[in-house]
Order: C-alpha cells, then sequence, then structure tokens
C-alpha cells in the first residue's frame, strides 16, 4: 500500500506514564491520516522530561517526515514541550506577539483574570509557524527542522482534534499530493473466533487493492477490509466483502456501525415487533444492551431480572415445582420465563437467561458456564443449552450476545448453529 | 522515589495504527509497576510490520533493563512478533512442545477443534521461558539479549492484564532487588470530580514518605497512595488516609478492591435487608451492576426493567392518570417505581431511576440529562432530581452510580449531598 508521506505522533505527559489515563489522541489522528492516505508509522509516549521529550522529537524526526506533538504546551512548570522543540531545533524561545495576543483575547472572552504564568504560553521555538486554536489559550506551532516538520498541539482532546483536522490535516494532505486514495469497510461476525474464520477464508480471491485486518472485539469479531489505489474502491470492497460472506455465511451479522442489538431492533421494526427479556444469572445486562443505543424504546417493551427463584415465581409465575424438580438452570425454566415473558408483556418475541455465572455455584451436572437460554414467539418456545467455559463477567456477556444471536436468527428465519 | 529499574512498553498490531483502538494496556501496565516501584520510561506502538516490531525491540532494548511487548502472539498471517523476538535475539524459531501442549489443553476445555495454524503459537525464539496464560490459547514467554529482558504477552487485555500482575510483576521484582519497600492504597470515591478534590485537599499534610495520584474512572474517582520508604509504611498510608477522609468526608465510599455497588450490598447483608430495582432510561444497567460480582444473590432480589409506559403500569400498576399527569420522568412516577418495586417483591429496600437518556427526548422542561432516582424503604420514599449534562452512556451510568450511592447514603443513614 504505496503512502505518500508517513508519520510519527509523540504524545508527551507524566499523567501517561504513571497508569493514570491512556492516550487517545493518537488513534483518534490515526483515523483522521489514513482518510487522506497518510500512514502512522510508529506512536511514542514519554513523560515530562525535557531529555525524554528532546529524544523522541529527535528519533522520530530521524525517520518520518513529519511529527506530530502532544503535550506540554500549558502554563504550569512541567509543560516543557516548547522549550523541548527549541531545543531540538537548535533555537532559542522568543515571545510571540500573535500567540500573546492569542491567549489575551481566550481570557477576555472566557472571562477569567490572565495570570502571569500564562503569558509563557507565548514563548515558542524563533521561526517556529503558528496553529490556531479556536478553543482553548494554548496556541499550536509548526516546526521544520532537521529534515522533518514537527506539529506541536495541546493535549486536551477537544483541542487536539479540532486542531488536527483543520491545521495539521490540511498542511500534510498539501505535503504528500498523493494519487492514491483509500477506504475502509467493517464486517461484524459473532459465532466464530479469529483463527477458525482464518482457517476458512484461506486461499479467499478477494480484489489485489484490498487487504483483510482482524480484530477480536469480544465476544464479536470484526474484519476490517482496507482498500487502496487510484480506482474507483467501493467495487473492490463489494467485491471482497461477497466473498468473504460467501465463506462466512450467517455468522456475518452486519456491516458498518450497527450492533447486534440494533441489528436485532432493526429486524424486529420491520416486522412490527416488539421485544420482552427474562435475566437471571445476566442481571439486567440483556436489557441494558438493549436499551444501549437511542431509538430502543421503538422495539423494546421491558424486561424482568427475576434473580431469586422467589422473584421468578412471583413475578412471572414459574410453579414452585417446576423449580424444585428441575432447578432454576433448566431447559423447562428457561421456556417458562421467555414464555411468560411474552405473553405478560403482550408482546410478539421474549428472550431469556438462567445459568451459572460463576465462580461458585457449579456441580458436577451443571457446571459453571451452564447456560440455558430460551426465546418464545407465539408460535413457539425452544430453549438451548450452552457452555461457556469463561469466568464470571465472560459468561455474562457470552450469554447476552448469544440470546441476541437467536433472536436476529429467529427473525432472518434462518436455522440455528 | 527512587527506582531500582526502568521499562520500556511496546505495543504492535495495525489496529493500533489504523485508528481502530487505543492501546490501554500501557496505562494498566505503568500502573502496575509503579506499585512495584518501577517506572515506565517510555511507550511506543508499531503496526504488525516485521521490521517495525524488530526496530522498536531493538531501541527500547537498548534504553532499558526490561522491555514488556504486547501483541501479534496469535494464530494469523499477520501475528508476527514471535518472529520478530527471534530476529531481535538472533536465535531461530523452535516449536515448543510445553506450549504445543498448553494450547491443545486451551482447546479441549474450549470444546473448539483446533486448527493447523494454531500449532504456529507454539514456535517460539529459541531459549527462551515459556510465561503462562491460563485464560487464553497464546502462550507468553520471555527473552534475555542485548543486556535487556523482553516479555512477550498477548494484546487481549485480560490476558495482558492477567499475565502482567502473575508473570511479569515477580520477575521485575526480582529484577529489582531494591531496599526500598512501595506499598499502594486506593481510595475510592464518588460525588466528586478531579480539580475540584485538588483543591480540596490543597495545602492537605500527609507523611512525606506517601504520594497522591489521581485517577478518573469515570464516574468515579479513585485516590491512589502511593507509600516509599525502608520503614514501616502502613502507618503511613493510614494516617494520609486519614487526612484524606477529614477533608474527603463521606464522599470516599470504600479502599481496595471493593466496588460501590459490593460497598452497598456489604451494608445490606449487615442489616438483613435485600433489593429490587425499577429501571426506565437505565434499561437495566443498576441489576446489571448490582450483579456484576459473585455474591450479589445474598442481597440482590429482583429488578424491573419497566421501559415502556404501559409496562410501568402492567408490572408495577403506575396509574396511567399519574403518567399523563406528571410524564413518565418526574418525581410522582419516580416514587411509584420505587415503593411498587419494594412492596410487590417484600424486600426493604429498592431504588427506581427514570429519566432521558437522549440524545433525542429532551424538551425545555425536561432536557436530556434529567433524571429522577427513587429510593423506598418500609419507613418513607423519597426522589430526588438531578441534570446530567453528558452523553446517553454516560447519562446512564451517572443514574446508576447516583442510585447506588442513595442506597449507600440511606443504609449508612447519613444525610444526601
Amino acid at each position: 500500500m504505496p503512502n505518500a508521506i508517513e508519520v510519527e505522533l509523540v504524545a508527551t505527559g507524566d499523567e501517561l506514564m504513571s497508569g493514570a489515563i491512556s492516550d487517545t489522541n493518537g488513534a483518534f489522528a490515526a483515523g483522521v491520516l489514513r482518510e487522506l492516505g497518510v500512514a502512522v508509522r510508529r506512536m511514542s509516549v514519554v513523560g515530562d522530561g525535557l531529555q525524554d521529550i528532546v529524544s523522541a522529537l529527535t528519533e522520530s524526526a530521524a525517520r518520518a517526515a513529519a511529527v506530530i506533538v502532544c503535550g506540554g504546551l500549558g502554563p504550569t512548570e512541567d509543560d516543557r514541550t516548547a522549550q523541548a522543540a527549541a531545543r531540538f531545533a537548535g533555537v532559542p524561545l522568543a515571545r510571540s506577539e500573535a500567540a500573546l495576543a492569542h491567549i489575551r483575547a481566550m481570557f477576555e472572552k472566557l472571562g477569567v483574570p490572565m495570570t502571569a504564568n500564562n503569558e509563557k504560553q507565548a514563548d515558542l521555538p524563533a521561526g517556529s509557524e503558528l496553529l490556531d486554536n479556536p478553543v482553548g489559550t494554548a496556541v499550536g506551532f509548526m516546526v521544520e527542522a532537521r529534515g522533518s516538520r514537527l506539529f506541536f498541539l495541546p493535549g486536551v482532546p477537544h483541542e487536539y482534534r479540532r486542531m488536527l483536522r483543520e491545521q495539521v490535516a490540511p498542511r500534510l494532505a498539501a505535503l504528500g499530493r498523493s494519487e492514491v486514495r483509500h477506504a475502509v469497510r467493517v464486517l461484524r461476525l459473532f459465532g466464530i473466533g479469529e483463527s477458525k474464520l482464518e482457517t476458512e477464508l484461506a486461499g479467499i480471491s478477494i480484489p489485489a487493492t484490498v487487504t483483510i485486518g482482524y480484530r477480536a472485539t469480544w465476544p464479536e469479531l470484526h474484519l476490517r477490509l482496507y482498500a487502496s489505489g487510484t480506482c474507483e474502491l467501493e467495487a473492490d470492497l463489494d467485491a471482497a466483502e461477497r466473498a468473504i460472506r460467501e465463506r462466512a455465511g450467517v455468522r456475518v451479522y452486519g456491516t458498518g456501525d450497527a450492533t447486534l442489538a440494533q441489528t436485532v431492533g432493526r429486524l424486529l421494526l420491520e416486522r412490527g415487533w416488539r421485544l420482552a427479556t427474562a435475566e437471571s444469572c445476566t442481571g439486567g445486562l440483556l436489557g441494558a444492551v438493549c436499551t444501549e443505543a437511542a431509538g430502543a424504546s421503538d422495539w423494546f417493551e421491558c424486561g424482568h431480572v427475576t434473580y431469586s427463584n422467589a422473584s421468578k415465581t412471583r413475578f412471572l409465575g414459574v410453579a414452585p415445582g417446576l423449580l424444585a424438580a428441575h432447578g432454576a438452570v433448566s431447559r423447562e425454566v428457561a421456556s417458562a420465563l421467555a414464555s411468560e415473558a411474552r405473553q405478560r408483556a403482550g408482546v410478539e418475541l421474549a428472550l431469556s437467561i438462567t445459568g451459572i455465572a460463576g465462580p461458585a455455584g457449579g456441580t458436577p451436572e451443571k457446571p459453571v458456564g451452564t447456560v440455558w437460554i430460551g426465546l418464545a414467539t407465539a408460535k413457539r418456545v425452544s430453549s438451548k443449552l450452552y457452555h461457556f467455559p469463561y469466568d464470571r463477567e465472560r459468561v455474562r456477556q457470552r450469554s447476552v450476545w448469544t440470546a441476541l444471536d437467536r433472536a436476529r436468527r429467529c427473525l432472518l428465519e434462518l436455522a440455528e448453529d
């Protein structure tokens, strides 16, 4: 994939080195730059130490035509990035009147009195070009030195993002002047692991312009199709998607941003159906996942978190005799929960989950990870048994996703796995 | 804080360079290592390219006594970290029988057929030491070369975290052999932001051996007290904790690992009380959070996810007239939901949440972020109004935490904020 230019990113700040926070500016920049056909080759994160920053700048500038640096432009003592930039470029710091005017105007706009240490933010490497920050006091700047262009931005994410788009991206685009276009498409799968899918896709024929990236986002698997070329890329992505779907089949539940729950919601809406849930071991997680995205009220009616056995009887009429005879984790109880949840809510579809999430509560007959998932429509009630050999959190997540996938397959009138 | 050794971190993966995700393993490792008195000097992120990984390993190993690398240990073609490690160390890859046995055992446990490409995961740099992965198929390994120790771990966060704690941390601690001891204590707060707390703690007097680290873990705030010295550190941590509690007051809900939900559970158990919930805009999230940790069945009875208005009437008897007169997001409905949930479940305490999570559904009188939270005991029913100026996800999370904190304060017989 030929790229016009490659860049490196440097993030600075002790808070990034102490475990307090992760750098998220890097991924944001990589996404924006990718759309321009600019590849990020390396990201480096260092603390606030002057020499650490100078070293990182020196090494990145030696490798890349452009470097985007964030953090350390504030007014306090531990903000040393401008100083590091000057040392890297071999120039002194000089008070920028334009930067000072910007800082004064910002404080006036905010209605906050300006303190002496804020003036320090106007001391920039001599000869640097100002990068406007419309939403904060810190100005950015660009330094050209040692054969590379270095862009310095504040670390505050909303300032960084805006300045990256408005100040850095156009300058990099002008620098690159590439004929190569880039496009990406995401296929979302559930019910298959990364290595199994790669085996199934072995020898697949897709356009040479497209490469496949795997990304496991438990409990799902996402395939990212990256296309690069000088011609029309959508047709190539379509061809690659068709080839993958031919092999991966119905385990591909969608493309783009729609989650599994949103996919189920869309299928319900197409029929004018509504959903009710009855949960035991997942404690409400199925309902929470269903209602994560806005618009769920169009198809999600209600849920019951019948955690105790008494509540299964009290709220969904599960007979105590049934619970005594089969246990709460059983086909009979899963079916009763789904069937009652559907009828009592007056909806077309209901899902139920009852299982042993662990770590305690397992028996030889019903070990931890034993989960029954029920599905009820007006026509039928069916419960299926699963064994999820994971820890508590994952048993619960996998149970919720499996229930949603049962609903999806039911709505698509597909056979189940 | 004198540190015995310094380490560097390297994260690999095209998904980190494309904007798809941010590296969060680095911040986790930095936090864990800090507790050992080990400082992270630099973090580097590179793609899946063999030469990029080799370069990053070479440069980090030249600077640091230990390097922790993550990602690229999977079975697919773009997993090249073992190969890069071998090239860096100048040794061939060799099939490890111990690793192969691990992989086979994992697949057997998962009940999934093993494919040929999984065997590749057993090809490790000759002479490397295996690092056990109890929760995944990929084994980790340690390579000693060019004057540095390199630890290779899978990138999957839950595998990385566990192996970092169990495999890497003890080896680094042994490597350090410092006379300086380190201890850490976590104070968990809810209901105050980082900058406000920092202002409130200004000029606080704590032992010189203790430093305070802030960590915002939305919607909570955690204070980490780091103690370093050659003497007894627990007494110093006790003194620091007392001084902080004197100022932060009841907003400190606990220390250590117990979550807010577990804290509420403990307080309920002390009284022999049980909890029921009624949720609208949070869709089951309160129930899911309550039942996240094992043992919740001792105090969590049941929950109602009355998402539609009809279900509020049908399952919790909220009068249609009440809904029509005041709207679903109102003091009256919040109180009715909590009161009915408590009485129908036959429990001592109930919480209810009804609000506008957004992004749509707001009005001038009830904008997005308007949330009523109800609390009912046998003695009283009280509902409080909140305005959470956040996006949908954060409105829901903040609502759940606020409801739990209301329960905590009620159980402690504290005045509310």
